[in-house]
């Protein structure tokens, strides 16, 4: 599995996903799942990509590749105007590339499918952030539903439902996704460490700071091992339940 | 979908189980999950039951049916001479009901599935808890594994790994067990109030105390919302990630 969430926030978003890929619990490694996509001051575009490997590193690659070979008719995700046309874009060769697989004498099921997260801004519009299915149709992240996981989302979710504000700084957002992902690598041996993560700002049409954060980082120690605490702190805090 | 919680404590066993049944989200009910035998100051026995609501009921009606007809060749589960012989009964029988709804002209498949938990003590043992699993055999609670969830287990895990003591007061477990149905609750529309409580103390051979916990109960209210903001405190005191 795969832990990524993409977290919209009124000065920008916050992705982050895991690294860890696997075929079995004897076949795992670890592998990069957040991609970017720049045209410095015109547009940013970040994927992070939860499902077969095969899959969402073959929708990457022919990405990449028709973003470089820019004389073909249709127009790339470096060129096309708004953020919801990039999203159709990416949905587009998603489906294109789970169709290749299954057509290719076996019989389609849920093992070539991928879903995606896609965020960024393209120049005239705003931040936006989307979820895209294998089926390469997507939703849209809104106030109401200001955040989207893929892989493993359920140990992750109480916390973000219930600390998640538009209002935060980034070092809160990357506190609080933090202990998301730390709850879900403490629950599920699919997801691990180390961690890559990325700030965009809104309007700034640049690459954000990003960081790969290891096991071994003492402010993640900081946080995961002081979690466990202030758990228990606010657990003892609360009226207990005389039967 | 369902959710229940066998916990294992030094002092006994706690049950809990929420009571939402639904087929499709517009035909959803309310369903008593949770079910004791009792020979009182011999044994005491609870089931609690995820998954198809027709094998549940059967497995449950069979054991019920068998325990009266006293008169047949096999032991039933209010005979049966220890805990490990109750959960074997209560494993076959659930197979033998999955075998006959699958045997009935419609192919096998997840949709006549389901997961019990069977917990208590019969004299001459310690108390046990069991996870039977569709195919009929089953695992034991020990130490390392002090407690079983079945049904939308992810949600409410993060809470019991990083909270659980054997040494709880039962007070201290119900509140514990709250938090995880109410994270569950509040990520997943699939389990509802009210919730079954049942604690059974060591030694005792009775049915202990018993609860239903509405939705305006309002010690449950208060651990809920206490919780929200608590959590919000514990998050605040950790360290911020300045990126």
């Amino acid at each position: 599995m795969t832990y990524c969430v993409g977290l919209t926030l009124n000065r920008g978003i916050v992705f982050m996903s895991d690294t860890r890929t696997n075929a079995g619990v004897d076949n795992f490694s670890t592998t990069r799942k957040m991609f970017t996509f720049c045209e410095p001051g015109e547009r940013l575009i970040t994927i992070m990509t939860a499902g077969n490997l095969a899959t969402t590193q073959t929708v990457i690659s022919l990405l990449e590749e028709r973003s470089k070979a820019s004389d073909e008719r249709d127009p790339t995700i470096l060129q096309a105007p708004s953020m919801f046309q990039v999203a159709r874009l990416v949905g587009s060769t998603l489906k294109e590339v789970i169709k290749d697989s299954s057509a290719s004498g076996q019989t389609m099921d849920a093992s070539f499918q991928a879903t995606l997260i896609v965020g960024g801004q393209v120049k005239g519009g705003p931040p936006r952030l989307f979820l895209i299915y294998p089926e390469g149709n997507f939703i849209e992240a809104t106030a109401d539903t200001p955040f989207f996981q893929i892989g493993e989302t359920k140990y992750g979710k109480p916390i973000l439902v219930r600390t998640y504000d538009p209002e935060m700084e980034f070092s809160e957002a990357v506190k609080l996704l933090l202990v998301s992902f730390d709850s879900t690598v403490k629950a599920n041996l699919s997801v691990g460490l180390p961690f890559d993560l990325q700030l965009y700002e809104a309007d700034s049409f640049a690459k954000g700071r990003e960081l790969r954060i290891e096991m071994d980082d003492p402010r993640y120690q900081a946080i995961s091992n002081g979690w466990g605490d202030a758990l228990r702190g606010a657990f003892d805090m609360l009226p207990s339940y005389d039967v």
